[in-house]
């Protein structure tokens, strides 16, 4: 138990602050892009997807396409014309992705992957609603620190990323025993507790990347996006691939 | 009633974000540095300096120096040790400084002012919780759009910042006429209004810097600091200088 109550969790609002974060060692990171990747992601696992490569560039998924690859992805406001599936969930609910591997790259969520790969952290994982017990489960019977990286949109702060932040962290701190010195952590969890009751409809008026996605006619996934545990998967990145910890380590 | 329907207000957390902002054109920025800098120049108003010339580095304060001029700052952490006054609040309650023109560098806040500048919005005001009735009558006679710019703790999200640009916000959308689409904008009134019944109390728990300024046995003013409207003053930079706006524009 002392070595457990030493365990810190933190909250990083956009790429931009990533390098600034306090916990550098000994730690888990959790990938948010509530809208749409880590959403996505989960979902293509739960339909029985292998793995998914995330890429950070069109020009890197390109590349794997000629090689023969199935790459899924986009980019608001631009094209990505050469994609087999888009960045939506609802897409992946999908007999086709079953036991292949899929190139995957999206405007913020896959960026944020690449960053943090980079920086070496034990372990990299995908957070959504839609995998929140499993994840949370995951995270209770580890020893790390964790990292909660926000994909945001373009390097700026998203509601979405930091409502989701606050309710896995009110899952695993107490239980986990986490210490939280951490302004954004505690921010987190207050925005989360503010927002939880009406999730959908505060996220509706609050979220400006819904409005976003509205106007380019990508929220058919709303409602899918805020439900909880609909997928009893933990994607984890293992070297350049991210497979279902739930199978792999079991 | 047009023009001033679409007005906008945005918060950035980080000087690390600011580059980021979507307000661009047609603004004024509002610095906010509450633990301490912002409380600081505020309350230096308040006892009659004339001006004060935020500089970014500690070199530039001691060229300053050189030259004859009062030097006020700190650097938490690191020694400041030419300096007249530091950057407590209560050091500035002091009647040496009446009608004199005191240089001011500080670990956060005057990196952001320095930032801001060479944006070249419409104006750069100071605010903290101790002048916010005085900005918010002054940003209510304005028809720019209004940035929020928290200067965080070297680039890390600050609650009591954010809260302060919550506080501010709540008093001036509704009766300004502003429209908020920004996510930092809607959660800034939410975690005001989750801490604003025990402000002190909430910012004593949650704020990881008043831990910090504890342990450098700077946390004296604290109750002085969440005192709302002690001064009657609306610092902003002229050039290269702060001076009180409600004496100079009047």
């Amino acid at each position: 138990m002392s070595s457990k109550s030493k365990k810190q969790v933190e909250v990083i609002f956009s790429p931009a602050l990533f390098e600034y974060r306090q916990i550098k060692e000994n730690y888990i990171i959790v990938i948010a892009d509530i809208l749409r990747a880590t959403t996505s992601i989960c979902t293509a696992f739960k339909w029985g997807v292998r793995s998914m490569i995330p890429v950070r560039t069109v020009q890197e998924a390109r590349d794997y396409k000629e090689k023969g690859y199935i790459v899924a992805g986009e980019r608001i406001e631009e094209t990505f014309e050469f994609a087999d599936f888009g960045n939506g969930a609802l897409e992946f609910m999908n007999d086709k992705i079953k036991d292949k591997d899929i190139v995957h790259s999206t405007t913020n969520g896959t960026v944020a992957i690449t960053m943090a790969k980079q920086a070496e952290p034990n372990e990299i994982l995908i957070g959504a609603f839609s995998n929140i017990t499993s994840l949370s489960d995951y995270l209770l019977k580890k020893e790390e620190n964790v990292l909660i990286f926000c994909s945001g949109w373009k390097n700026s702060f998203c509601i979405e990323d930091t409502v989701f932040a606050g309710a896995l962290l009110e899952r695993i701190i107490e239980k986990g025993g986490y210490i939280n010195h951490n302004d954004s952590a505690y921010s987190s969890i207050d925005l989360w507790s503010k927002t939880k009751d009406k999730l959908m409809e505060q996220m509706q008026s609050k979220a400006s990347h819904m409005n976003r996605l509205k106007k380019y006619k990508m929220d058919d996934v709303f409602p899918y996006t805020y439900t909880f545990d609909t997928c009893n998967v933990v994607p984890k990145l293992y070297n350049d691939r991210l497979k279902d910890a739930l199978k792999e380590e079991k």
